[in-house]
């Protein structure tokens, strides 16, 4: 998509940078040399898209060390950290260091993917689906899709994606080395790196120290990483072209309007309201905990992260002129169409196709979310019911048959999940579980049949306090004795939460069922037609909608204007100011380790950095590159503008938010006791190690 | 203004009734003969009139004995019933019958109203501000209507008010009766009142008693009151014809799609999100709150109630058909009053002007609401705080200088505020200001300068703590004891309340002068340009929005249906379906009155009904009256599709809900052991108590 805004970044005359996401097979050198003055050759494209790394946590990275060290965000392996805890070993609320290799820690869930090569295979899918529509097409494109994937499932650290761009119009193979084994380094205090709680969250200036330090391992030793980026000896300043590399989730910048005002109107607002609601609950929850609290923070910090995050967006679309803007695009779009009446005659209709599709999941909405996405059954003990239930029921089909999460690729990483050792917190189960009782009453109304026969005359709190407590799916071993028990064992148990599941699982799945026909079918189909008209009428000038795929942005260091009456934000903060805006109360207050190394801290370290690049969740953890694609620092954030960089890109104002390296570096030297670490990153004398060399 | 709808309603065809709240000068009673087949006599519209009443709470009410009985919901007398109710007299709680007339309670700040003549006074104010403009037309306006209420003022028992319809095209001079001494005779238990909570809530089928009987009295005894209606001696029944005599407080049928769509995206968000944070912090607060709930429960059903209205309404404004046939009659009317180049003209840029006065105050509107509407700092004792602050200030004013709210008239009204001995609850104070400061943090940034002002280093919890815990404006000793010791009492006090109101009092004040003079002017002057072209093209054919004065609304008693693939929802409920609902736990728990009544409570009692009457916030308490105009109902709520009433009609769905006066007589007799009160509804033997035979 040529967005409104895309011409713009043409122009060598702005001195901000510039909307767009970019593969790195299709990069806008020329405009990058205009407007920041840098010229990328291709070893510099090569060896920063071998640097980069993305988690199976939906983050992005980057490899820092030759032997190993991977740098991404606290928050990208917060689940890691609170596996790991347990009564005695507070990781996430005290931080962790392993003083050497074998005191890291491993994260059972995690995976380290490196992008090694991409191969455009538009070509071959275009003959193969040639003259087929509907269900042949589809299944032509499987088959080629699986062909063209086979080769690399040979190897367990290879993995390969047939990715499609601009909704169809291009598609890639794209070739990942897979690390399997990943360990936690080094993380500090889940206080310091989320400082500033839900009020900073997405603001700037801050002081978020939202890093952590995780090593690959091969063969029961430090994996070896040439592909490491080195670190920037220079530290980042306002102004300074920079760059970032990662891989941002997903946008939707080339959605139709009825999309976007279902967004706007129904999907946003009813989250945000339930969000509020539970957040209201956890934080009136927290204050009558007794003990530890960091397990009520973290679960609150993700709330409060979505709430944050939805809130940005809803005011985005609830924008006038950000709206209008967007209305714009799509009036453009379908007069160029209208220009080419073959294409008109293709794409008629689907505009409107999409606009009845959310007509009809409006009227039943709420059913679907409640009972297929279980919504009105929040937490883990739910999840381990269905996952339980459906695995018995899945196990005794052909793969091919099969529900998706349950086929054998799958089970593995179900089984895993099921057998985690991280303990189930009652309280949070109970309060949540309550909630999405009580939400799916109010919803569908005290005599709706599936809310009679879920709730009977029970109360739901008094209800999920009674599951939360009765139920056995709180112990591992029990979870796993049913999984390898199967159909037999989980038909035999009269666990109260598997009985809740089963009751349901009819419902949910007819629901399933129901949207992907009705809504998710016709979308795809009439989104397709879309694409290939968008396509059609604008090729490939611009960049794709994101979709987990590695990705270029570019722009400087700098800050924005807020209003025209207000003074402009600064591009850097220091860690005096962090010092000085410390209260001693959460969310402002300091971690004992700060504390303690509070006189040997260097007021002017600059802590985060604001910077004009188009980002989007998926892109935390990326690296922030200098010019030389040196790590300068670590992307962990966007300002509230960012937000609505879901939908668009607003050049003024849109901007990243990174820790900036000298922050990590030092904090690691002078408050964690972690020069070991520091010295890894940035070796004293700066020696090259070799292969050979590593231990 | 004729609405897309309002067409149907004159179609004899149609066996539902119609949309309209029509004033009683200006009945479209043929309409109401072919739609209903009743036809209206001059008498029985006089009765009517004389027999309706309004309260000072916002509600409505209706005379229903000779001897000053008062009949309204019970939510409309709550604020009185919390205010009577003491340790050890848990009137909310456990409801309250009073045996005799002397033992009935007093409510201070209660007022009924009885609207007693009309007259229609459009021609004195045309000639009055003939030729003029701007603020010299605003003078000649202001002194118009008070040489013509003047007159009104000289006796306590009469008020008068010359109110303006159809956005000014029309005025008329509203005469009412005023009865100043309102007293508390029976009040069911709030539980049973508001059986079915939040769930319930804007629901339909319903089972809540929503009952409450007041006396007038007059000159230490229960007043005469000849005017009373008669209470219905056949039950209502499904189909009938009815009719509803009440004061909705207000609609916005007729305001600009800018203005909507300001509301849709902007106002309705962010206060449900509001409410259903404050909504969670209750709940979970409720939970560990020992002894007492019944003061929680009260304030959490203001704030459901006021959640599930505004979802309504957002609701309604995010159904794409609803809005687009608000965007239609918009552009119905710019298109009729284009055909007329002079009054083309004259509302030229009117539209565009309401677009940027909105857009200027989201510029500032948070800090606007936090500050000068005090959101920052929710709660009882901040109100006192200020009003003392304010009322030393403004006191020492003439009184045609003071802030709204300050005048001499004004100030009695203040005083009996500041001297409730309602008891003042310390946790919710707490609970509700720390919300405010924390919500204050998060929208304008802990950098923002006001919020530095306010919190200093202060945690928003802590500080509402300490606020709370250290003044001393809990008592109301002290505050009489400020407000009459007036500005020099109040300087000398260092109530740490206080001098945080007057900490930000200045940019409170600046902030509301902003708002008035770049927000309220502007679009109050463009809305008025809008009206006058309105009603050059439509005259008073329709109905005006509503004003909190006296209108009539035909309809029958009927249910809908919710969807094509549903059962219709059939109009009444009886007793013995809300003992089968009956769970056990709230909000399904029965009273213990009526576990003790059970045996003898008829099952096949009529108890709540759903009618097709254009109802809306205000009509609370109204007579729900059959066709002889008699008392056959209580309205109390309306379904959930009754909220976008605030903006339009939906004929085939919206409906009122109203107690079935059947339930009322029969609670009263078996379950509330209130024979005497039931008899005097309806006494045994029909004689006519004349006014000389009253006691």
């Amino acid at each position: 998509m040529r967005s409104w805004l895309f011409v713009l970044c043409l122009l060598p005359s702005l001195s901000f940078a510039a909307e767009g996401m970019w593969t790195f097979d299709a990069l806008p050198t020329a405009a990058i040399e205009s407007s920041l003055g840098v010229k990328l050759t291709p070893e510099w494209v090569t060896r920063v898209q071998h640097g980069a790394a993305r988690l199976s946590s939906g983050c992005s990275a980057s490899f820092v060390s030759e032997k190993g060290l991977v740098l991404t965000n606290h928050h990208c392996v917060r689940g890691c950290i609170s596996q790991l805890s347990k009564p005695g070993r507070d990781l996430l609320g005290l931080g962790f260091t392993a003083r050497r290799p074998a005191q890291e820690l491993e994260c059972p869930a995690l995976h380290v993917q490196q992008l090694t090569g991409m191969e455009d295979v538009t070509a071959k899918v275009e003959k193969a689906v040639e003259g087929k529509k509907g269900k042949a097409r589809a299944d032509a494109m499987r088959a080629l899709k699986a062909s063209l994937e086979a080769p690399c499932s040979e190897k367990p650290e290879q993995r390969c994606e047939v990715v499609s761009f601009f909704g169809g119009g291009r598609h890639v193979l794209y070739t990942y080395r897979r690390y399997t084994t990943v360990k936690l380094v080094w993380a500090p205090e889940f206080p310091t790196a989320a400082w500033g709680g839900y009020a900073d969250n997405f603001h700037f200036p801050r002081f978020g120290l939202d890093a952590a330090l995780l090593r690959v391992w091969e063969n029961g030793k430090p994996a070896t990483t040439p592909q490491a980026l080195g670190i920037a000896r220079e530290p980042l300043k306002a102004g300074d072209p920079s760059f970032v590399a990662g891989h941002p989730g997903g946008t939707e910048r080339q959605v139709t309007m009825a999309q976007l005002t279902w967004q706007r109107d129904v999907v946003l607002p009813s989250t945000l309201i339930e969000l509020a609601e539970l957040r209201g609950l956890l934080l009136a929850h927290r204050a009558t905990t007794r003990g530890d609290k960091t397990v009520v923070d973290a679960r609150l910090r993700s709330i409060e992260n979505g709430l944050k995050a939805l809130s940005g967006r809803h005011k985005a679309l609830g924008d006038p002129s950000f709206f209008a803007k967007l209305v714009e695009e799509e009036q453009r779009l379908r007069r160029e169409v209208g220009k080419n009446p073959a294409q008109a005659q293709k794409v008629k209709g689907a505009w409107e196709e999409i606009e009845e599709a959310l007509t009809t999941y409006a009227s039943f909405r709420d059913e679907h979310r409640l009972f297929a996405l279980a919504q009105a059954f929040p937490g883990e003990l739910f999840g381990h019911a269905r996952d339980l239930m459906r695995a018995a029921v899945e196990k005794d089909k052909p793969d091919g048959l099969r529900l998706e999460g349950y086929t054998q690729a799958e089970l593995p990483a179900l089984q895993a999940r099921l057998g985690s050792t991280a303990p189930v917190r009652a309280d949070l189960e109970a309060l949540q579980l309550g909630f999405g009782l009580r939400r799916m009453r109010e919803l569908l109304g005290a005599d709706h049949p599936l809310v009679q026969r879920v709730l009977g005359r029970e109360d739901p709190e008094a209800m999920a306090e009674r599951l939360v407590k009765t139920t056995r799916l709180d112990r591992h071993q029990t979870r796993l004795a049913l999984f390898s028990g199967g159909m037999s064992a989980v038909a035999k148990s009269d666990d109260p939460m598997l009985l809740l599941a089963a009751e349901i699982e009819m419902e949910a799945r007819t629901l399933a069922a129901r949207y992907r026909e009705e809504v998710e079918t016709p979308i795809r189909a009439a989104s397709q037609r879309i694409a290939e008209a968008r396509f059609a009428v604008d090729g490939t000038n611009g960049y794709p909608d994101a979709n987990f795929t590695l990705r270029l942005s570019y722009g400087r260091v700098e800050g924005w204007t807020e209003a025209a009456d207000r003074e402009p934000v600064a591009p850097l903060t220091t860690f005096g100011q962090a010092l000085d805006r410390a209260t001693g109360t959460a969310p402002y207050a300091l971690a004992p380790s700060w504390i303690r190394a509070r006189s040997r801290i260097r007021r002017e370290t600059p802590f985060n950095v604001s910077s004009s690049h188009d980002i989007i969740g998926g892109n935390s953890g990326s690296p922030l590159l200098n010019a030389n694609g040196e790590v300068a620092g670590l992307v962990f954030d966007g300002n509230l503008h960012s937000l609505g960089g879901r939908y668009g890109y607003d050049v003024p104002k849109n901007r990243a938010v990174s820790v900036h390296m000298d922050a990590i570096l030092e904090s690691l030297r002078t408050i964690y006791r972690a020069s070991h670490l520091a010295d890894e990153l940035v070796p004293p004398v700066a020696v090259k190690v070799t292969a050979e060399e590593s231990p």
